[in-house]
């Protein structure tokens, strides 16, 4: 058996639950007899890059408990893609460190990072094991049945289309819609839970937008004004990153700055949050309120879906127990076992399949109309967000009557 | 005694407690002798003028009790302010239904409507007995110490400046910066909420944005340089009405659209956290990211703070003592008896105090330099968001070493 030390790092987005991952692995390093110490890195591979390294063994023990119902990367996360001429400094790190256990926690950029870590090692002959595990609230991992972290994010965003819609429809007197942008550039998943959130008819959401489909404004329109004509109001759902059918985001359609200059997304400062907004508002003239959280639907903790963190966790203990089994070059993933009831188990999936690209939600999820989900897709959300919350509604009982 | 039936209302925008104020009044007039039947208006005022109203007493029991934890305005709110020509239909609609005990659950612009609806009904010599039942996320009502609602509202903004405070900090190599806006026009009741989520002094927030004080640029830059220096990043909340020293709200500053005519405040598609994000991006090329979670924050009742939903239920049965003791013109208020540990009780505030001005925070709660609260301030919130979540901090544990 391989003996020498351990390190981990945290790499891309947070998660809610990717500190549960970290504590998995963790306490699994610690108690496996292959391991001699186990290290963390700083800011992901920058960190390794940069000898910025800290011992995890030596953490007090409460703190590693609790880093279980901690959101966030608590070992710091980075977005570096590795160059070529990185791989003889990481070598280096990894030899003065004596690592010989690599354990990376994110998404498909991650899992080509220890893929190619993985490789140059191989070929220069120092012998290293690499073990993925999956996290992104995105959902959009290929070889497991969904990724640890999802889940929360998507009952943060089902739960806030819910109490929000309970508001608009109360208040809609006042003001004729609602929309609600989730994170999530390429792959529709977020947008889509938020569908979880309507049991009646009239509850929100109305309209999912998905990056899957193009973006049509006259279509947007004349699916608004059938919601406000038959609801009173509208509420609309939309990922961050759709886009019209030439490509261009709709973040950067029709928002120009002072010097007229067109801008883009985040960076430009606008989202297609807003810029639908104004497109209903220049519309129609009615008024609204566009909702944009971003990572706040990444570390919202006290919202995580039941299960998550224990996935999360798992995930993280079998990553070792494959490791120490000598498995190079996987990825942990999540098999579901069954939807109703739910049950679930761990497999794996090669790291060169999972590198390869985005998982997009699959076309018998979404409508012939392109603006919602299917039942299919709502089954398979549903084991994953939890139960949302029942609230009351009144009933309209006319004062003297009969009449309900 | 003066007996008759009762009618309930709900005024103004929602928050995640308003129900328990209206279960609190309808379990109190579904007991009280001088109450025959309880009404309630759909939409407020506007229900009570068009006769669109509904009979709460034969509501499902469970119907009722699930209020309790129900957020927005169960009723259906509306923003409509009474016109002299209104009464007399409102008078009409108070005969029509033999109305004698009228309950307007709202803010300072409520309080005002049912002095008003009073005194037009006791100068044409019709007996009406009216309570107002304070509610607000803004918390800026004279006469209380502080509004049911509130404390909910800024537990959300705590939790959320907390967990997206984490993320940040985690994520400093990618974004240098998070900006998150509360709601709150003129009063920054809210965004100081922000600073309970700041325990080490690296934590979020680092600067908050008060409506109170005028908004400077190029302070407001030098500030977040300053923390950008200290911590490698930087936390901002900002109230959403911030206004430069000519009144100028910063929602519309330098924000053109294509056709350069200035755009104000969320209707025209923009928030002062974008205007605030495309500065410092402009100033220091920093990527970072901006949060507008409107009315979210005011019905979040998973967020509840411990206590505001029993506060409100409180206030709602205590305003029914009231008007069955034959007071009228008040408005219920908690008031602080103690806070730590906090203890408070119940008063009355006259309505016409209440319906004068909104309160701001004062000066005593503000720092100095006015980019901060003081622990004054700190200490009157406290008690009212109750304990934040207690995450996990690594340490920096160099291997093979002792230095921590």
């Amino acid at each position: 058996m391989l003996t020498g030390n351990a390190i981990i790092g945290q790499s891309g987005g947070s998660t809610s639950v990717i500190n549960a991952s970290l504590c998995g692995i963790l306490e699994a390093c610690l108690g496996e007899k292959a391991v001699r110490h186990t290290l963390g890195m700083r800011f992901g591979v920058e960190g390794l890059l940069a000898g910025d390294v800290i011992d995890l063994g030596r953490q007090d023990p409460a703190v590693i408990r609790a880093l279980r119902a901690t959101p966030s990367s608590a070992l710091g996360s980075c977005r570096y893609k590795l160059k070529d001429a990185d791989f003889p400094r990481i070598l280096e790190r990894l030899r003065q460190h004596d690592v010989r256990y690599l354990f990376l926690i994110g998404g498909n950029d991650t899992m080509d990072t220890i893929h190619r870590i993985e490789a140059h090692c191989r070929a220069s002959g120092y012998e290293l094991i690499g073990v993925g595990v999956p996290k992104t609230v995105d959902n959009d991992l290929w070889g497991t049945d969904h990724t640890p972290g999802f889940g929360s994010a998507a009952r943060y965003v089902a739960m806030s289309v819910e109490q929000a819609g309970l508001l608009a429809r109360d208040m809609k007197r006042v003001d004729q819609y609602v929309i609600f942008q989730t994170v999530g550039r390429s792959a529709g998943w977020l947008p889509a839970a938020a569908a979880l959130a309507r049991r009646d008819e009239d509850d929100a959401p109305h309209l999912i937008l998905l990056p899957e489909r193009p973006f049509d404004r006259q279509r947007f329109l004349a699916g608004v004004a059938r919601c406000h004509d038959r609801y009173g109001w509208c509420s609309i759902v939309c990922g961050e990153g759709i886009c019209t059918a030439d490509g261009t985001p709709v973040s950067a359609s029709s928002v120009t700055d002072k010097f007229a200059n067109v801008e883009f997304g985040a960076m430009g400062g606008t989202s297609a949050a807003m810029v639908l907004h104004r497109m209903i508002h220049a519309a129609y003239g009615w008024r609204g309120e566009f909702q944009v959280c971003e990572s706040l639907q990444m570390c919202a903790a006290d919202r995580a879906a039941p299960g998550d963190a224990d996935e999360a966790y798992a995930c993280g203990r079998r990553a070792v127990e494959l490791a120490a089994q000598g498995a190079s070059g996987v990825m942990v993933s999540i098999v579901r076992d069954g939807s109703v009831p739910y049950r679930w188990s761990l497999g794996t999936a090669s790291l060169a399949e999972v590198a390869l690209a985005a998982k997009p939600l699959p076309d018998e999820y979404i409508t012939a109309e392109g603006d919602y989900v299917t039942p299919a897709c709502l089954e398979y959300l549903r084991p994953l967000i939890g139960p949302l919350p029942d609230y009351a509604r009144l009933a309209g009982i006319v004062p003297g009557t009969d009449r309900g």
